[in-house]
């Protein structure tokens, strides 16, 4: 009997695990998870934690019970694997009732991402959270509830946004203005708290260009987010419990600290089976997901994956890569070699109520540094026929290689509804195809007076960038 | 000097006057408009009978007297153009003040095309509309206006769907379910009529497949319209006014009827001229939208298309459409050889509370018909993440060719504003690069859970497709 080993139940792993056992009913398929959760929606916590899902079960997609009963799949959670041995080709996991060692003809590394605690003092005070994992979730929605039922560190002094409680402020302070640093600053303002974020760089979501950025940025102001940008946090500091967020210019009280700097691939397990890390950090693998050993794949966010504009390796660890990878893998390990495919760093998120996107090389700087000779183009333009009741605006900035024509990336923002992650479907098809500038204005977009302008916003952009290049 | 004569004053004509005059200041540009209106979105008309549209300027994105002073385009509306003599380059056009003989050097003939009126008696009953032009536009709002303020012709017994005036039914017969009957069968039910929708054949916007069809059918059926499929209209019938719509099988008593039964090119000028037709009934041009006569174009809703997917000649007459090939029509004349470019024969529609696209080949039957294997699958997905606290479902139709995996054409349908028509995107950019299903399931599309499944419906229809392929 062949055995498929993988290390890691969330997306990546499961998705393999689960693609080899349909394809290849003969394979023995055991998952090691070292938690108790697999195959869960993180995407989904900001929205746990500011209530809009009501239980952490909700965002599981399968339960473990089902992988065991109707999948087939010999699931083991709480076990932690702490070593791979490829010579023996074992792979040894602790568990609470000691040592096993399970041998592998074929094994997944998808041991993910772990939230990033930036090197800086009082990250271990009480009150200082991340969001990078389903109790890390359960934590923060455990703060917001007892918060606003207890008032917990409601103070004398009343806020302008402080509204859930009488006569207090609620500050909590968000370090870093990512996609988890924004959504937890909805989850948070939404609930009344008074939100701090502070941005070491000029701009919040920065990967999304500096139109999307500021458009965002203008409208967290607008939500009463009190924005600090260009501000280092130095230290977070307090007694047992956090009670400032310290910079070089401010010293703003907080009750709470949320650290959203980002995330790193979980590659240790990997590193010390020999397992070569590529230029991001990441685990390097070829075409099939396949790493320096073989055998030994590696999917989700501890790995790399090909950018299909630069075709260099890159670090963009989401959802849909995971599960795109983890199923390619599952199709290979069960006798069909599949690709896993390239990545554009396609992004959204919302933000209140505007939404953004972003795909393949945002701004001059992003595609220079890439070898390009970039261009880069804003507009803004009505999301639906100018005469139609109700609308509002997109914000399409495409970025092109001068010489040849080429389309390398956008960034699309609008009001939440009005379009500009749908439309950025478009822009990640044409990366795909290696399109030009003047092939995107040549797509015939589905268009009617609810929709769209008869040019939808983003041919409205590359007909405007036509003229630039 | 350079003479530049345009005959039809909307979309096609005043984009490629525009863009003529744009990049030519030395060209003279002269557009006949027989009508009194120019360059309006025709496409807006339910929307302004319905009410949402208050005036009928609003539908004008530049008005004339813009066109004249502005940007120095010699606009006559209010002349007919009568004959075109290609052997001595005039054409003569009649106004209230007689006869005009224009020389040119370069003609676009954009005449538009006219709604048809079916071959059945009682069409010229009073109280029986089309809605081609504005003056329809107008003509509708007044009769609704009408009615609903009067209770023109309120009667005694009291209907389920009537609501505005008490006591009475307010029944009105529209005759086709393509866009216009749909869009006016919304616009007339939100305004209290009762509705009763005849579609000759088995399904409503036919062009859409068989699942959006279906969909948007049972939308309709849910907003209280009456519809009334394989029931082609025999006669209308009525003492002066109109009183009752007849089929096979049904006498439906009724105070006005809608005929939305299509448009046909109106061609009657450029045959005289000897312009040849092509194989649909519309004008056929090559690739830069040139006649069979030299010097003479033609673009928009009188003209033919190439088809992307099939390359053969088409007639789609949309908004778009006329748009780019005007304006690259204009680029011609002023110096730089431009191509119009393809259609996909993408098309969007708002019914109610639903949305729905189409592009490409839709159906086995349209694949078939162009000399395509085809296999055709449609799926059901979320629209937002099932966690989500909002949402809808997609529906996703996908038509590919089997010994290729080339895809062919989708259509789409959900919930208005679930975002059908925008993720339709990224179905007509792969179509336009000859994608194959492979392809389109390997796009890196955006995701987040406020916006749609890990996979996004259109990856997870790709996915089923590959797997019937």
């Amino acid at each position: 009997m062949t055995t498929f080993v993988v290390v890691g139940g969330d997306a990546a792993g499961m998705s393999a695990a689960s693609k080899a056992k349909r394809d290849d009913p003969e394979l023995e398929v055991v998952v090691f998870e070292k938690g108790e959760w697999v195959s869960y929606g993180a995407c989904g916590l900001p929205y746990y934690v500011k209530g809009e899902i009501q239980s952490l079960d909700e965002l599981v997609s399968v339960t473990p019970e089902e992988f065991r009963e109707e999948r087939d799949i010999d699931l083991r959670t709480g076990h932690e694997v702490v070593s791979i041995d490829p010579d023996e080709r074992t792979v040894t996991a602790e568990n609470e009732g000691g040592e096993i060692v399970q041998p592998y003809d074929h094994l997944l590394i998808a041991t993910g991402a772990a939230a990033t605690v930036p090197p800086i003092e009082g990250t271990d005070l009480e009150g200082v959270y991340t969001l990078g994992s389903m109790t890390d979730g359960r934590d923060l929605r455990e703060f917001v509830g007892r918060s606003r039922s207890e008032g917990t560190f409601a103070q004398p002094d009343s806020g302008p946004a402080c509204r859930f409680l009488e006569d207090c402020t609620a500050p909590v302070g968000i370090v870093g203005g990512g996609y988890v640093g924004i959504e937890m600053a909805e989850a948070l303002a939404e609930n009344d708290f008074e939100v701090h974020l502070f941005q070491r760089g000029e701009h919040v979501l920065a990967p999304f260009g500096e139109a999307t950025s500021e458009t965002i940025a203008g409208h967290l102001r607008d939500r009463d987010v009190a924005l600090y940008l260009e501000s280092e946090v130095e230290t977070v500091a307090g007694d047992d419990r956090v009670e400032t967020v310290v910079t070089a210019d401010e010293e703003v009280p907080v009750g709470m600290v949320l650290l959203g700097t980002g995330v790193r691939p979980r590659t240790a397990l990997a590193e010390e089976a020999g397992v070569e890390l590529g230029p991001t950090g990441a685990i390097a693998t070829d075409e099939y997901r396949e790493t320096s050993v073989p055998d030994v794949y590696a999917a989700g966010d501890c790995a790399e994956a090909e950018h299909v504009v630069t075709g260099e390796p890159a670090y963009v660890p989401l959802a849909l890569t995971a599960n795109r990878h983890g199923r390619a893998i599952g199709r290979t390990v069960a006798g069909e070699p599949t690709e896993g495919g390239p990545i554009a760093g396609t992004a959204a998120v919302k933000a209140f109520e505007m939404e953004a996107a972003r795909t393949g090389l945002v701004g001059d700087e992003e595609a220079s540094e890439a070898g390009f000779e970039p261009v880069t183009e804003t507009i803004e333009a009505r999301s639906r026929a100018g005469y139609y009741p109700e609308g509002g605006t997109v914000i399409v900035t495409l970025t092109a290689d001068r010489p040849s024509g080429r389309l390398l990336g956008a960034s699309l923002a609008s009001e939440y509804g009005e379009g500009a992650v749908h439309r950025s479907h478009a822009v990640v098809a044409a990366l795909y195809e290696g399109a030009t500038i003047a092939d995107l204005e040549g797509y015939d977009l589905a268009y009617a007076p609810p929709f769209n302008t008869t040019w939808d916003p983003v041919l409205t952009a590359a007909k405007v960038m036509g003229g630039s290049l």
